[in-house]
């Protein structure tokens, strides 16, 4: 253990930058890595604001940050795949691999996943950590460690894009066009959709989608949804529906927009149970699927990024230093509607 | 047109045995076939009492009567398949074949589909009627006319089975041990399942699934499910739930007893939407499929029957004469907790 | 029937353009195409030079093309979905609806398919056709003529996507850089691939094919594809392979490239059985999936052009009128290495 | 490490039961099982009179035997799976967790596998064996050791039946009535066929093959295979046919009795390539899968052995004492037609 400087959050509603005592033995299999860019997610700020996300509560001081990318300084025994001074990013969560869901390669859902900033786990607000190689992934040249600390939230969008099984040429809606619903429309069309129909209330954030080609922002608000679905598709429907706004009205009518035989994957996660159709939903033999964060995805993201495929830097909304931590953390909680996503620069 | 002698419906709550006009030309691609045996069906019934089915409302004299099988006695132009005196059995919703969902393989979900005892089609409580020879099946010789009109009530369990997408050795739970939640479980067994646990209140129903080896009944009346699942599972879960007794109450914490990773299959159809949680979902990332009748089932339904895997006999609890038919259905109204299948013989 | 001047081959080496009588009865469910576009294939030029193709032999007149888009002149009773005016392109095979493939949804292997220019059905280089509307298909008023007689090629590449089940952020191989693979690595990217390697002997093809984003050339003659794809993959080796060359070579060590539970997608047809090492094949657990034509694919292919993400435009090597048509064909015969498609208008 | 008497191959041909020193530290997550029943294996015999399999070359001493039950007897620290006195069977290959194949669920196909009885690993023909307790796999009550020593061989007819995506009432062919057909036959069926041809030249093989209700022998002797599926499939042919015999003469032609969009499992091993005719595959757009041992396949075999639906027993054809081991070895080489498996018990 070492002491190192840190953005902890104390309790609810309370942050600090100052020393804490972090692990940094470098065992069999592990590399240390020194912190180049943490990304603020929307749950380090529900930690911060709440205290606690479902089950998950913070009961001793925490370190925040899980969205991260920096360069390798140390490696363990055993580590063949990667070298010192390789720029890198992280998967944050690290499942025990003998278990049950992690041999069937369902480690996401393997129960004893350890998650960075995920109480009782530290994030990665700090300057140096030590973690798995095999969940350490090289950044190719061309991805610098802004996309690189991007490729957390985008990896979730890939997962749901792989949940939805799209086939090549599909028309897709996304509900909600927040940073993950932008996210996965992103994804949902570099994974094989011609066509993402993303929908929202909020102007500012449809118009940063709508930058995008093949993105067909729809304002709510104004226009009706099925109305757009219907004009695009001769009133066949959409292959698939992302409801990606946690929103429990989206689910109103939401197999209305879906064509027979179309899927629904449920990545927004409403507080409440949401009233399910199953008759309507049976008459289109519609299909449901869900995403739990993500697995086999930062190989996949990055090679979409390192192709040209994927461009994620017009959604860095703006980039704090480090010792600005805790400013960039209020901005989070005060968000403009055209804030995508804020970043921390560790040694800026 | 011609006159035969059915079962009508003339409107809600009242039946009669009457002669009645019936389209009889056997034109090209289709075979006349003289009925044997027709199924007493829940919705039959239900449009008896009820005179409808969510938007299926009876506004004139329909024949009831869907779950078929009989005799071909002629044959129209081009049909090479059968022969006359071919014992058959028949689907009973033909589509347009030129539909834009016919044409991906989901003829089942094409608005299009003129389905027998639905409003405004006749159904075949009648001694003759006229199909299309691709929606007639042989019977093989091992397979009698009372199995043969079983096995529409089958496919049901078939199309569920195979939405399911078991793996061989699959562990499921089937929640309702009404004729269509027998039905799923059989389906489920013979699909691939190594065990089906089937859970329900009514003793007797739970006991004659239970004649059935492979599975396991469980009276959730004193028995808990989840500890049930888990104990064969040492705590792993069902890797397929089948909702077969349309209760609202049973999606209630259904994701309990699924394993990570699991589907649940939604056959039966709440009047109410039901509640469901998409956190529990999500956590287990869990995928939800739903069935609307069935589609390409009725050989394969066939073919699993005609090799002795599937034995639907113990399921027929009493056949009616033809000129009994409204006291079949009388009975079927006032269902036993041991009847299963009622079927009407057309010439017995 | 009546009279068209249209592009006929006698027979084996010879062409003619003269008048020929073909059908114009405008039945119902069909529509009449003033043709505008027609592509010249390399299955219409082996006709030209071979007399055959298989079990296809031209044994009467038959007019050549079939990728073809053009505009609606007239309506057959009971089409809703198309307008005169309409611009389209067409499917070019025409199934029986009622055939067993055809309502698994499998109409491409359907062997009472009818398909233009293919013994003893007429192709299109010719003023008019009469087609199904369910065949027919509009295009955006983004997408020329020229782009919809692309269609039908591109969606050889479609089916070759959606057989391989690409997962977001998939590397392929497509070996093999003549008109089809580049069709099928365009396919592959816009359907869900991060990157590409073609794979080929002649630079000019290989240029063609590396304008487009995503795509890594790669000249065999010069350089070792193995070696390329580890470096790209880190050892892991290719999810897909797509072989599109149809040289019985490209089959011997094609598992070496792939990586464990990879895929090959047969595409190329070499004339021989090609020698296939099971032993190889299952050590890695591989797949292999073949294509016939295409099914399901023509909405897609337009939706991907339509909305920007697939440009087939620089693939479209030179056009000639309809008087030319027999200069086009020769040109064919004599295909310059930097070729893609030649294109022949009908009323320029 | 300890001394314990084994069944040792010294090299090829030279088989002795002698004093070897064997592993037998029990670390955590580890157990220690008195082995009571193991199964003589074609590759055990084949190391026995080649030498080598393949890549795999006999070049120490090596304890023969992988298909093997017991009884636990030691725990290592913290498995709380099992417990002492457990009736267990063993999956003999042990890959690392945390290889890049392992993490996406294919741990089969990890090169890093550790597979007794596959050199440089000793097998378990010993009284004691270390294992991983998440290898080792809790006997019900109804499996007796014999039954349980069954499991390994009826795991690779698992992984094919599962490779085989079976949809319920599949009609499936079997090609060859060896052990490993025979087994494949009745995952097959157990995994949701309703029927199975098997072929074979052997009538005596076909006989015990055809003690199972929903196995069809045909002799390729006297009876054409394709005439047999068309009269049981209406022409349409089989939906999966599963090539066991290693024979290449069976890959001639084995696409004409597949259906169109069918599937071929290719679980034979012929030594050399076999000649595949592309156009034929396509012209069915049929699938070739492959298979690798098992993976994810014990619990589920057992799960079908425990619940009745699988009963291996028949299949036992003698049982030898471990003294005679050798004898068994070489009554094995000398295989009988009718013998299908041998098992060596070894406390008799």
């Amino acid at each position: 253990m070492t002491m190192q400087r840190a953005l902890v959050l104390e309790k609810q509603h309370q942050l600090a930058l100052r020393e804490i005592d972090l692990p940094d033995a470098v065992g069999p299999g592990m590399v240390k890595i020194k912190l180049h860019t943490v990304g603020v997610c929307g749950s380090d700020v529900h930690y911060y604001t709440h205290g606690r996300i479902g089950p998950f509560v913070v009961e001793a001081p925490m370190v925040l940050g899980h969205e991260a990318a920096g360069t390798i300084v140390e490696m363990g025994e055993g580590v063949d795949s990667l070298a010192i001074g390789d720029r890198v990013c992280m998967e944050p969560g690290v499942p025990d691999p003998n278990s049950r869901a992690s041999r069937l390669g369902l480690y996401n859902v393997d129960p004893a996943v350890r998650f960075w900033a995920t109480p009782p786990i530290h994030g990665v607000l700090t300057p140096f950590v030590v973690h798995p190689a095999n969940f350490t992934f090289k950044l190719p040249d061309n991805v610098s460690f802004a996309e690189g600390a991007m490729v957390e939230p985008f990896a979730v969008g890939m997962q749901a894009a792989a949940k939805a099984r799209i086939t090549p040429g599909d028309t897709a809606i996304v509900m909600g066009a927040g940073p993950i619903g932008t996210m996965v429309a992103l994804a949902a069309l570099a994974g094989g959709c011609a066509r993402v129909i993303v929908s929202d209330l909020a102007q500012p954030k449809l118009d940063i989608a709508a930058q995008y080609q093949g993105i067909i922002p729809v304002n709510i608000r104004d226009t009706d949804l099925k109305a757009e679905i219907d004009a695009l598709t001769e009133g066949w429907g959409a292959d698939v529906v992302f409801e990606c706004s946690g929103s429990p009205r989206a689910w109103d009518g939401i197999v209305d927009v879906l064509r027979p035989g179309g899927t629904v994957v449920a990545v927004g996660l409403p507080v409440e149970p949401v009233p399910l159709d199953i008759a309507s939903l049976s008459v289109k033999e519609a299909r449901i699927e869900s995403v739990f964060r993500y697995a086999h995805q930062y190989d996949r993201a990055i090679a979409l990024m390192g192709s040209g495929k994927v461009d994620l830097k017009p959604l860095i909304s703006e980039t704090f230093p480090f010792e600005q931590s805790i400013e960039a953390f209020d901005r989070a909680v005060e968000a403009r509607p055209s804030d995508v996503k804020l970043q921390i620069v560790m040694d800026a």
